[in-house]
């Protein structure tokens, strides 16, 4: 906020009062440059009072309140462009028709970048179930069944593991339920939207994932369900099998496998983001499976994401990103492939960047198991 | 478009792509106030090649295509204010410099509100596969479960009839997994969300519905699970009880029902929405029941909404609502009560509005059913 001039933040969109407040409700977060910040809060009415907690029942009372406590009103605010509604920002923009509107989406967006111990030990605890929910997937599978019917079984596990069953997501480009299985020829159908692999969906209004394909010998099952039971979330991709496969889709697989040692060992606090995909690339390439790294009739162009309160957070892994790690940044990297008539091959871990390397939360095996 | 001088709307946000092409893209609809309406795709790039579909990279392109296909610069555009974020209309801006910009999300909102005779008849579907599910929903009952596991059960069989697993809804005041499930004395926990129902949640960061009470005699357990199996959604309610329940709690059932069938007969095209509200009061104060009357610690003040591609579409039904009945229109109405001690009760319709009143196109037993 300093350097952006920024007197003030409003906080109001769901995953950033979560972030500045651990806690869900319906209102507006001040924070103030200096000094405490402030919850402002329209519903629930019953919400218990404390010091920091004013009642209110629209935003245009904010500043009046801001006054009768003493506090001044600010110069500048910052309001979540990125992320609330026009209507709504001009509406804000309103309360504080003094202030200098700035956007607040992005010093908010670096600053969860970096996650706090609090946060990170939330993202363990997700790993611990997520890992415990993935022991239980071969259970959840009977010969002859469809990929829907498979994930169907998968999220029941879920949810009784303590998943929360809804995914945060940023942005319009994502819409998804508990996550994706992928199964044969369903994962070279390319996605709208901006998951790493595709699938073609069992409706055009929801086009991602799961299609309704018969489980059958000869096809890779890729499971990538969520793992939000915290209101944090790790994200965690492994791949079960049907039968033998083609050596090409073993191959592969290693091949993610290689990719995810080589940036666990070049991760450091500095390392530029951009520098890993590259990585993955090469090795790709080197192996000759550049035609299937990251989609066949369509490529994802990142191999990796952060992740936190939402599924796709700072910073993106890919080829163009100006970032660098940074310590206690949780990133997800998925380096994936598709083989056609197989499937979707590849592993995906959720990691803590830490000073000796990258820690992965999601432990489990990465071998290709069998259904 | 005409009475607003908007010589044309660019929709970009999921649900408008999804309304005015009952498909889903990433990219954007160009619709001319004169003129067939164009798709500017990013992804899938593999879309097949069709005389409306043109594949963009980014919308900066979108002017240059226009012209090469002898189109005029619209003079004035429609962009949806309300459900895009600040930056994306800000860029969509820029990208039509010359432009007027107006809110396009009104004409879309209240078009949607009307449905077409294709719509109508994908509600139905939905009603149908709603109905089929509810009546395995006692089967999904066993002794001493809580309201969590109970609700899992009743997921899977809403994922194994077809329910697409995600919902829509419009704004940022609605988090919500399949629906909610609320047992005894949790339904009288004040929600943040615009639900007219709340619940604790079972965790601070999604704090809505079942919470892990275990299911005891002399509760209800309301039921208000999804029903989107095609991209559109109906929305039911109904109530179950584990043995006997005070007579209270019957009486406000009834009351429910009652209102319900007020509703029914009272409704045409024409009659301000608002009066059914008002309605809804009057019997309920009747029958001194206003206590109980949508919620009881916190009170919800709308008894039904518009419901279609978004769970919470126009128009609102509450007693300050300006709007009247339309033919078509497809609305929710659920009129309930939550009794200390006991837990919620009333049921839920989704209705068209017809010339001769209200169709109810959700169709299951409305008394309460043992579990």
């Amino acid at each position: 906020m300093d350097g952006k001039g920024m007197d003030a933040l409003l906080v109001a969109s769901n995953a950033n009062i979560l972030y500045t407040t651990s806690r869900f409700f319906r209102g507006y977060v001040y924070i103030p440059r200096d000094g405490e910040p402030l919850w402002f809060i329209i519903k629930p009415s019953t919400y218990e009072s404390q010091e920091n907690v004013i009642h209110v029942r629209k935003p245009e009372e904010i500043p009046a309140r801001l006054l009768e406590m003493g506090r001044q009103l600010p110069g500048s605010i910052g309001l979540e462009f990125d992320s609330m509604s026009y209507s709504d920002v001009e509406r804000l923009k309103a309360v504080f028709p003094d202030a200098k509107p700035l956007n607040g989406s992005a010093p908010l967006r670096m600053a969860r970048m970096v996650k706090t111990a609090w946060e990170i030990d939330r993202m363990r605890e997700d790993g611990i179930h997520q890992a415990e929910v993935y022991r239980r997937v071969t259970r959840c599978y009977k010969e002859d069944m469809t990929d829907v019917q498979f994930q169907i079984e998968i999220e029941r596990v879920l949810r009784l593991e303590g998943c929360l069953g809804y995914i945060r997501t940023s942005g319009n480009l994502m819409d998804i339920n508990l996550g994706s299985v992928i199964a044969g020829d369903n994962a070279d159908t390319p996605s709208p939207y901006d998951f790493t692999m595709g699938g073609a969906g069992i409706h055009p209004s929801l086009p991602g994932g799961a299609n309704g394909t018969t489980l059958k010998p000869g096809q890779t099952v890729m499971v990538d369900m969520n793992g939000s039971f915290n209101g944090y979330q790790t994200d965690m991709t492994r791949v079960w099998r049907i039968g033998e496969l083609p050596d090409l889709a073993y191959r592969a697989h290693e091949c993610s496998r290689s990719i995810l040692r080589a940036c666990e060992s070049m991760s450091r606090p500095g390392t530029p983001v951009a520098s890993l995909y590259n990585k993955a690339l090469d090795i790709a390439r080197h192996e000759g499976l550049e035609d299937f790294f990251m989609g066949h009739r369509q490529k994802a162009s990142f191999i990796g994401h952060g992740v936190g309160i939402e599924l796709n957070e700072m910073p993106v892994v890919m080829a163009r990103s100006r970032d660098t790690l940074l310590a206690n940044m949780t990133i997800a990297l998925e380096p994936k492939f598709v083989i056609p008539g197989v499937g979707a091959v590849g592993v995906e871990n959720t990691y803590v960047v830490t000073e000796s390397g990258l820690e992965c939360i999601t432990v489990f095996p990465e071998e290709i198991q069998e259904l």
